[in-house]
């Protein structure tokens, strides 16, 4: 790449503008093009791929990250990818979109859940090249020394040699330091779930209520699934698209409702 | 089936539990089995599959269906599953989850961002056979009979089958009289996006602000593809799962992060 035209990467994120992940991201993504970041002004964990569709959107310019162009948006991580691409950069072309660095996990079926990887998502609709990086430690302290060091890896992979037969990666870092990390490997997502148990309780006004909590069941015992690698110390990468069909019930679901 | 043993049909939706749609799906489902409803308070149209992780969650008894047991739920359709599944109903079978009518297609990429096909993953998640049915037709007047006539079929055809090979169908409805509809095929998800334009105004306050609007465009030429079939005049069934792993991305991706 030639210093007068570098790429340009677009940072966004769903634990909101000034969640650390995303000043470490923005830290990595420097060193390999011009970075903007347009990421949400609160945080939007579990937003999934909402969109905002009945109330406008607003854009604000922030200065708080030094150098750096950055928009905070009022609406979705999707929403945010949405008007980078159509509205504050429709006229330069962003060779790649970074979400994250999200506070969690986002391997096995959390890529449904997570606003960081509908952001990645999205920009890949858009034919963008998309990678979401997660850190699985929820803590807003959490040490993202490991998460940096592999996501400057892949980014110049990916810069360097494109992505064959897909358009976005689900990458996710096991919470170990840096020098206990094993390296990385291209996975499958994993088959699992959340099991879900609510907190009850009553509101001050002696109105009942409930909380979503729960835990993780993972029911997937291929060895290079994404779940697998993170517990066997490894970088998790999955490529990943967003073609939801069961190929392989098409053909007992057609006998079944041509009967 | 035994009549003091009816199946329980879970009926929801994303454009709130007063949308005519919810109600054309509740007189369907009813002739199936002992009908319940949670569904949510306002329109959630667009919110893909978020959950409210940052707030408690109200549940309230509502009476406006003649003898069916519904609930309004403050949270996302996907919120609504996860209530019914784990605190309404957690200690009963449900046996099939039915989520709609959709005032609005679905077909394609909008599954992605659909609360409706959003809730009905969520049943699938919890292991429970799941329908999402869209009319394609955004009007609160559309009519539903064409859609009434289709869901009555599939809902039998799934009550007496199961679903092979899958837990979820995406089930959209062409918006034509009932007697154009041609039948029903079983289809592919198309491959097309949404390809956005924001209206921008000025706000009373003087103050920017950025509308999401935008045109669907397909890119897939497949005869058996959603769109296709719903242009044809059929009703469009794609089975369709959760795993958004790009298995033919794998092996060029591993040559790439090997060197």
């Amino acid at each position: 790449m030639t210093k007068d035209k570098l790429p340009l990467i677009l940072v966004t994120n769903d634990d909101g503008i000034t969640a650390p992940g995303i000043s470490a991201l923005i830290k990595v993504a420097s060193k390999y093009g011009r970075v903007v970041v347009v990421a949400p002004d609160s945080p939007q964990s579990g937003q999934g791929h909402a969109i905002t569709l009945n109330n406008p959107l607003r854009l604000r310019k922030v200065t708080i990250f030094d150098g750096i162009e950055a928009h905070e948006c009022s609406g979705t991580p999707v929403d945010c990818v949405k008007l980078a691409k159509n509205v504050l950069y429709k006229n330069e072309e962003i060779a790649l979109c970074v979400s994250g660095i999200n506070h969690g996990s986002n391997a096995s079926i959390n890529i449904i859940y997570s606003g960081t990887m509908s952001a990645a998502m999205e920009a890949s609709l858009e034919g963008i090249d998309s990678i979401g990086f997660s850190l699985c430690d929820f803590k807003n302290e959490a040490d993202f020394a490991g998460s940096m060091h592999y996501a400057s890896i892949i980014i110049e992979k990916v810069l360097n040699n494109g992505l064959p037969n897909c358009k976005l990666l689900n990458v996710n870092i096991p919470k170990l330091p840096l020098e206990e990390i094993k390296g990385l490997k291209i996975c499958k997502q994993a088959d699992g779930i959340w099991v879900e148990r609510f907190q009850e309780g009553t509101d001050p006004a002696g109105q009942k209520y409930y909380w979503l909590t729960g835990e993780f069941q993972n029911y997937d015992e291929r060895e290079d699934s994404d779940i697998a690698s993170l517990a066997a110390g490894y970088v998790s990468i999955v490529p990943s698209g967003h073609d939801l069909t069961k190929y392989e019930a098409i053909t007992p679901l057609t006998d079944i409702f041509s009967k």
